[in-house]
């Protein structure tokens, strides 16, 4: 992660190199060290297990929601129920046609002054 | 940081809390894991020095251009100098009012197509 400035590793199967079976956050290393969990230990003892997916077809408003409800920065996309991608909060504010797609969304599915 | 979910812990100066010497990011965190940095020692071990602020005044899109440029998720706020807060990529997407503002700002300043 740090070599790779990546905020997110996706563990997959063993046998099946597109089965998700868990994710590790910058989050869950804080967490790790916090908690003085041993980081020589296997990835997955720190991993997230509980893996927040959506389909590749859905709207980029959904990864929002899902940022916004779970407080996570990144969501595993799939494709026919298999790994395809992850998106970050961060490809969420890199275009123009982006923000005007989730303000829209916004617009009619947020009270107002809703907070995350 | 894993206790309270927060992203971003500023360091001030001993003296004046209102002046900013350094954050500690979970990258940061990530980063003394990874290149084995003991993790005992002072927070400012580890912290970034050369700190990304604005402007409390500032347009919202000079956070996000900071995001995109430095590839960080937190800029720290200030107010005539002094620490006034943090902005997190988080608080962009919260808001339809702050997306628009942000996508009208990307129309006449950013390249089409062009990626942080």
């Amino acid at each position: 992660m740090a070599q790779h400035r990546v905020g997110l590793v996706v563990l997959v199967d063993a046998k099946d190199p597109f089965k998700t079976v868990g994710v590790v956050s910058e989050r869950d290393v804080v967490r790790a060290v916090a908690y003085e969990i041993d980081l020589e230990a296997p990835a997955e003892t720190i991993a997230t297990k509980n893996v927040v997916t959506i389909d590749h077809s859905e709207h980029v408003a959904k990864a929002a929601e899902a940022f916004r409800k779970h407080g996570i920065r990144h969501v595993v996309v799939t494709k026919d129920g298999k790994l395809y991608g992850v998106l970050s909060i961060r490809d969420l504010i890199r275009e123009e046609a982006v923000l005007r797609e989730l303000a829209a969304y916004y617009e009619w599915t947020f009270e107002p002054g809703m907070t995350a």
